[in-house]
């Protein structure tokens, strides 16, 4: 039996990318070659104006930004730069067209409240009626996807001091060249940046746990892992009460989340890359006076920190099932 | 001018090293083949017995253990397995022969207390007159050292949980071919191991604590990197009161320390690996509630943090300068 | 518009899979359960007889060779370790199932001609038509089908000297845990093996060009990269005449194969990783007095070197498109 | 026994480095901080001028070449980039300074013959006495030096055809940011480059061969390796006559060579790192009808392929023991 798959997608919807020679632009890119439902009306690169590349089993060819047909997709994903992704966010919607932006410009903590807040499994009914999306961090997604059970149920200790140590994978840094991400820099080395909670992230994190009414400080270190993708946080969480089963806030929480993995060995990175999954677990700490969790969560940066989530929260938004080309 | 470095280094002292042919056992080789005042008496191995390997710019050829004259060594290294090691130290003391001890066997928290437990900036002068030093292990290393000025000016909070996030490389394991370590298991992976306060150096680093006074609980969580070599513990200390300038402690403390070095920027593995030096840095924590330090704090895992540390003290048990043979 | 893939593969063909195990036998696993046509009716293993491993998207739990249902399959993949191979496909054949044996087994040039060899885009038409088929090495498939159209067209130098230099991810030397795999011997090192023509994978290569005529000797060398996994051959070929189009050869016997590439950049690993083509270019080499041309091909080992092209005979002998569940 | 080495180098020799802030650079400026007759009394750098870097156990100040106090040092290391080199020799050598070049623009093949070509071994006598030697590239150190023996010896076939594949670690591209050498581009990834025998070191060697009498031809192919530092040459040479002892000719040559070490074991990356040699194997190639060696030479690239040979030539040049200061 031979299926025309052909024949099965003639009505895929038109997007667009803006920013799509970054590797989150890609990889964008990818999926959406590879989505069922989807087609590529445009990819758009500054500097790699004009180059093709293989991206999702076949040729895209980006076009200069200001050459894009923005009005021919229904809907556009913005991996722009910060800072830049603003300006062109609102170009797009005084067209009309619905808009999923990477960039941390409309995310919570940067100024622009009430924009529909992407982390999927949290928001999924006010990000399907949405016309705009800030689609999370890398880092968020990995450490507030986790968090959120403990907080919801109310399960953290009050004033408790929340320390999350995140390692990621060096293509959360983009692909601009610096010299600090030469191979011969980041090989056979490892190390935190963005120290004493100064990281962008946090005022992230930060500002969606206090819509959620968390009473925690939070201590975010994000370091730099010589692999290319691939984010792995480790959290220490104070709680108000013992746990009997340490996984049970997961597993009722996310019980049915095709994306959400609940298990009880900790979750590397091999687990979780190309795939657009956060992989969670959880163990009570022995030895400490105050009942103390640690909960380890895994997600692929490119992935369901950024282009996963973006498209699966652009599913929502075009009412196509919400795993529909996303690889699990 | 050549200088004639044979004639200067003549009288070298001899010393041996039983379980050589492990990662540790082979820097402790090539750090004695060079060091002007030692020479390699001995070093034996089991499975690798017979093999010749060019450590520190020579050969040395690996004898079984029962053939290895331990009375011609005026001391002699063990880098035994944990288990293993502890009858050999035994062995070697009858015959009255000094031993610096690799394993865990002998540290605190390991029922052995009264040994002289070598690290060597805080235990400088009961090492220089001990006959038998347990050399610590590698994440304690990275961990006490930086916490050892925090606890000696009482600048913990009373009560703290005291949250240290460790990463080492892969030697950290040992070189006994397991599949969990092939190349291509770890090679793009990154993950946590001995999650829960499981870790055999937990104890070792708490029954330390607790010979100096702490009152703080201790979450230990060891992650395994994708290198070779380095460690870099990552440590989040609530502050019993801010401190002025957060460097001050390590830098009063370790000032004249050839071995420790101070530094306002974290320090990364490429500072460390091949050098048999500590690097600390600290940071004061933005927003949070209490005042909350991040330390951080970098070794080789192979010389501070096992062969380096054990030849330093070494040096000091022979009255040999203590930084003699040691790279920095 | 949401399609009901599971309603269009009620009918998937029953294959299974001997030695699932190792690295080949996974990726088979992975590739067979995102297949289209085809489902996973078995897959064995000794030593992790019993464990249950997510691959392809969903877990796979390995039974024992001697409880596999053999009778239950259509066509059963081999995947054993060479010389532990042979028996079992016999086995299997008795039963009247069809075999595709990875292993090196039944290749050309090991004493067991006739049996149907399968380099899909030069063997097409046999392999459709064949109940047992030996699946080609890796190298093999690198540099055969490269070498194939200069073969075939007589535009090698009679009595030419072609010398082929290949390097390998580590995946190609199987999970079995050996020290001279593991990541601190494998990282930051680059070395040959098999030096002097000594790998077997010669014997199979040189077997396959005497049957198609090629008077020429062969020099082959390979090399352990520090990857996971990727081919790369390069190969000096001496030519009997200069080529005017030096990639015409490629174009024209392969310009409709949809797993061969030809392009004019030459090939890298990450072009090809976690796809089943070979990408061949090739280039005249200045400043030598014959025609010389340097050719050069890239393969993923684990996919076209072998779980890949594996599925693309299988879905030859099965009857189903050639193309079906490998992924470009 | 302590030592005072102070007081044995008080008349050491000054030396500059020009173009101090790369790889070679900084390699240079490592071994003579460590090094017992030579101390270092200037480094420059471009757009890291002003950098205070630690390097050889000590720190060293970037100054700006215009600022370099030229006059003060009896010998000059140029490490500066091909091109720019060239006029700041010429600046260094009107004051009457020695030179050693470690840029191409001096060597065999520019066009600027009559300059001693620094391979040592090859041209000892010429070097002790030059006033400006060209520092040799680091693929035609390991080919050349590997090639010697046998062109001196007549023992290559007459009309050979000479095939060299060499693969580098990418501390040979420099430390200039460019996309390419980013971590992400380059981990799990190999690639020939200048294929063709378009690589700017073939006419280097081509020229070298040439003076030597050699009657080959020769196919040079680079490839970009996955790690940070280290060559491997893998090359096919036809014989005159097949050779009784394959490694003779490097025993005979090279027997009291102190930096080049000759194995029948084919040499890995991980020999000769951090090493100032060049580690040789030899093997005749089976099943070939015309007598072939197949020659495997192995360097670290930033030793005895830049910054070691050019410390190696300045030791001659200086009237110092030629190994003082150099790592084995």
């Amino acid at each position: 039996m031979v299926v025309n798959y052909y024949a099965l997608c003639v009505n895929k919807t038109p997007v667009g990318v803006l920013g799509a020679s970054g590797y989150a632009g890609r990889e964008l890119c990818a999926l959406i070659q590879r989505h069922p439902h989807l087609r590529l009306a445009f990819a758009t690169a500054n500097d790699q104006r004009g180059a093709t590349v293989r991206l999702g089993g076949s040729d895209v060819t980006f076009v200069a930004p200001e050459d894009a047909p923005i009005g021919d997709a229904e809907l556009v994903f913005s991996a722009l730069p910060h800072g830049a992704s603003k300006d062109w966010v609102s170009r797009v919607r005084d067209l009309g067209v619905r808009v999923v932006d990477l960039s941390a410009d409309l995310r919570p903590g940067n100024g622009c409240e009430g924009i529909a807040y992407g982390l999927t499994e949290i928001n999924r009914s006010l990000i399907a009626g949405a016309e705009l999306v800030a689609n999370p961090g890398c880092y968020p997604t990995s450490i507030l996807v986790a968090l959120a059970p403990l907080i919801e149920r109310q399960l953290v200790a009050s004033d408790a001091l929340i320390v999350a140590n995140s390692a990621s994978g060096v293509t959360g840094a983009g692909n601009a060249p610096k010299r600090e991400y030469l191979f011969a820099e980041v090989a056979e080395d490892y190390r935190a940046y963005g120290i004493g909670n100064t990281h962008r992230h946090l005022k992230e994190m930060q500002a969606t746990l206090g819509t959620w009414g968390a009473n925690a400080d939070l201590v975010f270190t994000p370091h730099l892992l010589p692999v290319a993708r691939g984010i792995l946080s480790t959290i220490t969480v104070p709680l108000a009460t013992p746990l009997a089963d340490p996984l049970l806030p997961w597993r009722e929480r996310y019980g049915s989340e095709p994306f959400i993995e609940v298990t009880p060995e900790t979750p590397s990175l091999h687990d979780v890359v190309h795939r657009n999954v956060v992989r969670i677990s959880a163990i009570p700490l022995a030895g400490t006076r105050r009942p103390t969790l640690l909960v380890t969560s895994a997600i692929d940066n490119l992935l369901k920190g950024a282009a996963g989530q973006a498209v699966q929260n652009a599913n929502l938004m075009l009412g196509v099932a919400e795993t529909a080309g996303l690889p699990v």
